[in-house]
C-alpha cells in the first residue's frame, strides 16, 4: 500500500490510498501577490504568519512555502530566494506544527529550505526536464524526502494525457535509478482548465487511476486550475475535488480557507470510508453551522480548533 | 452504447453513459407528506401543480409521480391508487412537457399510469422478488417502456454489495426472457446511509461501475438516502452526486429544488465533458448569482427559464 510519509518536528502526515485526502495549503506564496512580495522585501512577515495560522485552522494538513519574489532591489531569484526561503521556513515551523512543502524552481532555494526544515518535508518539485531531474533528484536522495513530480518535460506541457503519463513514468524510473522509491514520488498529472479543454476533467480522473494502478504512486494537483476563467469557480472546484478523490487522487495544493471546497473534501473523505463514524464530519458541521449563523469560515474554524485544544488541555489537567 | 429513451408527448430524454446526468424529480409523492395526502383526498391538486412546475424550472428532466396515499376514508391502496395515479398523470402531463416516471408498488396503479401516460414513461419499479417480477415485467413488455430495477429480492435488502449485484443481474436476465433489452433496465443499486454503514459510499461507486461494465445498464438511486440522519446533509449529497457520476451513475431520483445538489450535478456534467463549452454551466451560474443576491433558488430558476423562452420566442418572431 503506497504511503508517502511527511513529518514536522512533532507531527506525521501520511498521504495514501487509505488516508483522508491531504490538503496542502497554497497561500504562502508571493507569486502574483504584489502586496505580499513588497511586504517580504520590507522584512514584514505578518501576512505569512496570518496565512500559516489561518490555513492550519481551516484544515490544511501540510503548508506549501514558496519564496518566489521578484524584488525591485534585486531581480535575481538565485540570490533572493534561498535566504528568504530559509527565513520563511523557520518562521512557519515556529508557528504551526504541520509538515511543510518546500516550493521553488530555484535549486538553491530548495536546498536552503531542506537545510532549514525540521522533520521530513515534501519537496516541490521536479519535472521531466533533464536539467531538473539532474538537479533535484540528488537533493531528494541526499535529504531522504518525498518529491512532487510534475508531468511536463523539455517539450513543455502536453495536451495528450498519454504523454503526461509517460513523463510521470520517466520521472519515477529516473528516481529509482537514484534509489528513490515510488512511494516517495507524488505525481501532479497537471490539471487544465475545463473552460479551455472540455476533456480536462476526464483526463485527470483517467490519469489518476492509471498513476495509481500502474505506477503505484500518490497524486496531487493545483485543484483550482480546473475552474480557471469560469463564473462561480467554487462550484466547479467543489465537484471536481470529490470526483478526483473518487478516482483516487490523494492530495491537492489548494486554498483551505474556502468553506465550499473544504466541505466537499470532508464529505468525500466520509464517503470514501476515510472518516470512521463520521466524527470529522460532525465536528466540521459545527463550523458550517457557525458560518450559516454569520461567522467567517476562518474565524469559525479557528474557534473550533481552540475549543478542541481547550478540551484536550482540560482532560490533561484532570488526569494530572 | 447504452441509451434508455424516455418520451413525453413532445420531448425525448435519453439516459446514457454519454449524456448529462438525468435528474428525476421526486417531490410529487404523498408518502410521508400528510398535508399533501389530505389535499389529494379532498381533490385539491394545487401542491402537485406547484411541485411539477417548480421541479421542471429547477432542472428536473423527468418527473416521478407517486400516488401512494392512505386515505382516512379508504385504506385500501388497490382501490385508491389507480384512479389517483391516472388523475395525477393527466394533470402533470398537461402542465409540463417532460417525460414521467410512474412510481407505485400497486400493480393496478402502474397499469393505470401506463394507460394515462402519453409518450414513453419510465416504470418505477420492479424488484427481484418473484411476485413483482411476474407482475411487472409483463407490463414493461406490453407497454414497451423502460423500468427501474431495485436490487432487493424475497430475502430483503442485502448489506452485501455482491448480493445486490446478483439480484440486479437476475432481474436483467429475467427481463431478457420477456424480450426486454438491458438498455431498458435502469438499476437502483440501493444507497444505504453512510452514517449507519461506513462503506455505503464506496459500495455504490463500486456497484455502479460493475453494473455498467458487466451488465451494460444505466443506473439510478434515491440519492439523499446517503446522508440520512446526518447534520448538514446537503454537503454530503453534493459530494456524493459528483462521485457517483464519476463512477458512472447516470440518473437519480431526487429533489431538484435544491441549489447545492443541482450545482454539484451541473458542475459534474461539465467535468464529465457532457456540457459542451460549459454553456449550461454559464447559464446556471446566472441563477447562482441571483440566489447570491437573495432570490430563492426556485424563483431564480423560474425567472431564468422564462427569460430563455422569451429569448427563443423573440428569435422565432424575428425569423417569421
Amino acid at each position: 500500500m503506497t504511503r508517502t510519509v511527511l513529518e514536522s518536528k512533532t507531527k506525521t502526515v501520511t498521504i495514501g490510498f487509505d488516508e483522508p485526502f491531504c490538503v496542502i495549503g497554497e497561500r504562502i506564496n508571493p507569486t502574483g501577490r504584489k502586496k505580499l512580495a513588497a511586504e517580504l522585501e520590507a522584512g514584514d512577515f505578518s501576512t505569512v504568519e496570518k496565512d500559516a495560522l489561518e490555513q492550519v485552522a481551516c484544515g490544511a494538513m501540510v503548508l506549501d512555502v514558496n519564496a518566489g519574489v521578484v524584488y525591485n532591489s534585486n531581480p535575481n531569484p538565485n540570490e533572493t530566494e534561498p535566504p528568504l526561503m530559509r527565513s520563511m521556513i523557520e518562521l512557519v515551523q515556529g508557528l504551526v506544527d504541520v509538515p511543510l512543502c518546500i516550493d521553488s524552481s530555484v535549486p538553491g532555494a530548495l536546498e536552503a529550505g531542506l537545510e532549514a526544515c525540521e522533520g521530513r518535508p515534501l519537496l516541490n518539485s521536479v519535472t521531466g526536464e533533464e536539467d531538473r531531474l539532474e538537479l533535484v533528484l540528488p537533493l531528494v536522495k541526499k535529504y531522504n524526502v518525498p518529491v512532487v513530480a510534475i508531468s511536463n518535460d523539455d517539450t513543455g506541457i502536453s495536451e495528450d494525457p498519454d504523454v503526461r503519463f509517460a513523463v510521470a513514468k520517466k520521472i519515477v524510473e529516473r528516481a529509482a535509478d537514484f534509489g528513490i522509491p515510488a512511494h516517495d514520488i507524488v505525481v501532479d498529472p497537471l490539471v487544465m482548465p475545463v473552460g479551455a479543454m472540455a476533456s480536462a476533467g476526464q483526463q485527470v480522473f483517467t490519469l489518476v487511476r492509471r498513476l495509481r494502478d500502474e505506477l503505484g504512486v500518490n497524486t496531487t494537483c493545483g485543484a483550482s486550475n480546473i475552474s480557471f476563467g469560469l463564473p462561480n469557480r467554487h462550484g466547479i472546484n467543489a465537484a471536481f475535488l470529490p470526483m478526483a478523490i473518487g478516482a483516487g487522487m490523494t492530495s491537492a495544493i489548494m486554498n483551505p480557507v474556502r468553506k465550499v471546497e473544504m466541505e466537499a473534501i470532508r464529505a468525500a473523505n466520509f464517503l470514501m470510508n476515510h472518516d470512521p463514524n463520521g466524527g470529522e464530519w460532525i465536528k466540521f458541521s459545527r463550523v458550517l453551522d457557525a458560518v450559516e449563523a454569520g461567522e467567517s469560515f476562518a474565524d469559525a474554524s479557528q474557534a473550533a480548533r481552540e475549543a478542541a485544544s481547550a478540551g484536550r488541555g482540560g482532560r490533561r489537567r484532570r488526569r494530572g
